[in-house]
């Protein structure tokens, strides 16, 4: 049946050009454009329909985990980030700088919130009296700015959306514990359950801690190149912004004291990471728990029953509370509708033509497994919720195996550098050290984290058994 | 019973200072600070709750009007707004501009989107090739800045949050409908039905068109001080961005034309128009549809019983669809949490104490009458729902009521002028007309908008019975 032929699509092939491959997804599934100021970029309904949904997703988390959400100004006073020393250091060379407002020029120019603990430390120490006001567990979503010398889509960019939580506890412990709570029960859960991507939980060496943290915990990702991706990031800051700010309270046994702190951050990068640890040749494929549009019904061409046929059955699988899309666009040729839903990866599709109607049937197209199947039109609501919960784990296994088999156990910083030119290396990090990192370093190679022999996360920068995860990274 | 007694709240009475009690409310209810840079807000987490209700609502109103959200960036360089002369004009004296970025002074400077008309124009003009690109109908949440020399939290703020629709159509007459059915079934829908704040629909004058419309659609609401506030607009822009921006189509009969095209927002000022039109001198009344906390169930006192009570009509509420907070904090005195609650403007109270849960019932209190009745505890959660429905109803009345009381129909510009210092007046347009505009202008008297006297918006600036609204406004 040549109407069924779908044409390939023109994307570079992945393993001749990665980059250019992400490139051209982008583009050819309408996600996202450049912007006008280099480094920014247009988020197109498509690519921003998988950020609602991971928005909404991650909210639900969020709100679970007890925080509340706000909304801090953009505009931050310049001299409120001088006040942590390491945090000015680590920000200033990225800082958007506003010198006019109202056409006057300001008295004191104003930096775009690159993020927000400064801002939020000035408001907590108002807000904070008392033990009794603590835990305070703030989240909010919003736009952040931090000048990008080498733009990349989704991954690196001058202004991105993201989500920034912010809370204040009585004790280092309690702190430490949310911090960790967060990095494990929203973002590791978040990224496994709904992004079916699989993670490597670890901490961050010093050098690559959040600028004013104690400890940043993070979740790394490997992408379909084998490099590695930071997902998202849950930082303990100490008291380090609380002195800053002055931000103490009346504790229970009458006393003062410094609050205990985290920041915890995750991003439009995910878009990104969920394109390259998913998509294949033909472009994306997007898990179902996360796709805006989880079945598609194509009418294969014009025909009356066939139309009536594919809306009736777009109806019926939204009432059984599948997100889906008719597209009886039949003055587009067949094959050109089809490549593109490949192109943008919904992960069913179901083709309906006049000699399938007559049949009762259909062929249901599987993106992520690559199957195309004939199936009766008469059972399709009852078991397409399965076929997606499948596919969505497959998706899961697929990026923790195709991580697994591209993680090499190295001996030597030679062999960690070798492991890294296709994937990543597990090198203890007593035998690495801070000058073996260095080392690597000047080949691109940086540690993503530190993790334990059982995969659990340190608890110490110097936990004796700790293995470094070395790689590539975006 | 001494301990049910709620001690007033301090607010400064609204007949007194109308401007200090909304300050004192917002202060006191928590909703939102003063931000470090002066016009700027932090919206605290109950004031964040109304807001992401109200984006809630109005995003689904949105996405049945067919509009889809994309996100564009907040940067935009400064030779884009100059594309369009009246725009400039309109917006310069209010931008914020960003010199430097990344440590480096920038080639062009780059101003803070104030809107975001020009940079959409710039894509839309990549994506619109031909009339099946059309119509093309996108929203986005976002932040803009508008420099503000007189700002009032929520009502005039230099950084504010909002939505923002742009579409572009084939024809002057599609594009003028869309608009309309903006104006009538996503705004006056949502502002009626959920915020229960009765706006009056109608058409700007020429002067007080947003800067590059050809028409402008507004919705007022007459505050308890009996000023207006606009909450907001649909705009018909016609071809003028179209044109600079060169946004031109494959016409169905193969010729060339500029897309038509509207605008339209709505914005945190909402939040400050819910507590004008509904608080009073207790402070805040939140109409059931948007209240993040719809039902409180309080523990009058210590006691066993009744905690583990009010625990268990918490989750039978929430079971039962109802958005509930417990509070059982049994160390801060009843008095001092129910006037919070009372100020906080939460719906309906259930207060349960020992005496109480002896005879199976409870008081129950109203907030928006202001009636405290016993009820059976029993019966609650069968009972509720509706008791909030006509809560909501009641406020819409209400809103109604008090404009149509203090609307008056005037005859002359003074007679308008007189009634502007109470209320509205509507006086015929062709007796005001420009001159008289301009005469109430000088006393701080606005048209708020043209309307016909049945109530219908007119479909031209000329239109014979056109009744123009003057007030003063916020």
């Amino acid at each position: 049946m040549i109407h069924r032929m779908a044409k390939a699509p023109v994307l570079t092939p992945r393993a001749e050009d990665f980059p250019r491959w992400y490139q051209d997804v982008i583009n050819k599934a309408e996600l996202a454009d450049n912007g006008p100021v280099r480094g920014t970029m247009v988020i197109r309904p498509y690519g921003y329909g998988l950020w609602e949904r991971m928005q909404s997703e991650m909210d639900a988390r969020i709100k679970r985990a007890g925080a509340q959400n706000a909304y801090f100004p953009m505009f931050i006073p310049q001299h409120y980030l001088t006040r942590e020393a390491e945090h000015v250091e680590g920000f200033a060379p990225e800082l958007a700088v506003v010198t006019h407002g109202g056409g006057k020029q300001l008295d004191e120019p104003v930096v775009v919130r690159p993020t927000s603990e400064t801002i939020v430390n000035e408001y907590f120490s108002k807000w904070v009296q008392s033990y009794r006001d603590l835990p305070l567990l703030i989240n909010q979503w919003a736009n952040v700015v931090r000048w990008e010398k080498r733009p990349r889509t989704f991954l690196r960019t001058t202004e991105f959306l993201w989500q920034e939580g912010h809370t204040a506890h009585a004790t280092y412990e309690e702190a430490r514990a949310y911090a960790a709570m967060i990095h494990r029960d929203v973002y590791q859960n978040f990224m496994e359950e709904i992004l079916a991507i699989s993670v490597v939980p670890g901490r961050k060496t010093p050098d690559e801690r959040f600028a004013g943290a104690i400890n940043t915990l993070t979740l790394e990702a490997m992408m379909g190149d084998g490099k590695a991706l930071q997902l998202g990031t849950s930082h303990e800051l100490g008291q380090n912004f609380a002195k800053a700010f002055d931000t103490d309270f009346l504790t229970d046994t009458g006393g003062r004291a410094h609050v205990w702190q985290t920041s915890w951050g995750s991003t439009t990068r995910m878009v990104g990471g969920l394109i390259m640890v998913h998509g294949d040749d033909n472009g994306l494929r997007i898990p179902p728990r996360v796709a805006a549009v989880q079945v598609v019904v194509l009418a294969v061409k014009e025909d009356e029953a066939v139309l009536a046929k594919v809306r009736e059955l777009g109806e019926q699988l939204r009432a059984a509370g599948l997100r889906v899309t008719v597209d009886d666009r039949v003055d587009t040729p067949f094959g050109r509708r089809s490549v593109d839903w490949e192109l943008k990866g919904v992960p069913l599709r179901i083709e309906v033509g006049p000699r399938d109607l007559e049949n009762g049937s259909c062929v249901l197209v599987r993106r992520i497994r690559g199957e195309k199947t004939p199936a009766t039109l008469s059972s399709l609501a009852a078991t397409i919720p399965a076929i997606l919960e499948e596919d969505q784990a497959l998706l899961l296994r697929q990026s923790a195996e195709f991580r697994n088999a591209r993680t090499l156990d190295a001996d030597s910083v030679e062999q960690a550098h070798e492991a890294a030119a296709t994937g990543w290396a597990r090198i203890p990090w007593a035998k690495l050290g801070a000058q073996g990192a260095a080392a690597l370093a000047e080949h691109g190679i940086t540690v993503r984290c530190l993790v334990l022999p059982d995969g659990s996360v340190p608890d110490s920068d110097d936990a004796p058994d700790s293995l470094a995860i070395v790689a590539r990274a975006y």
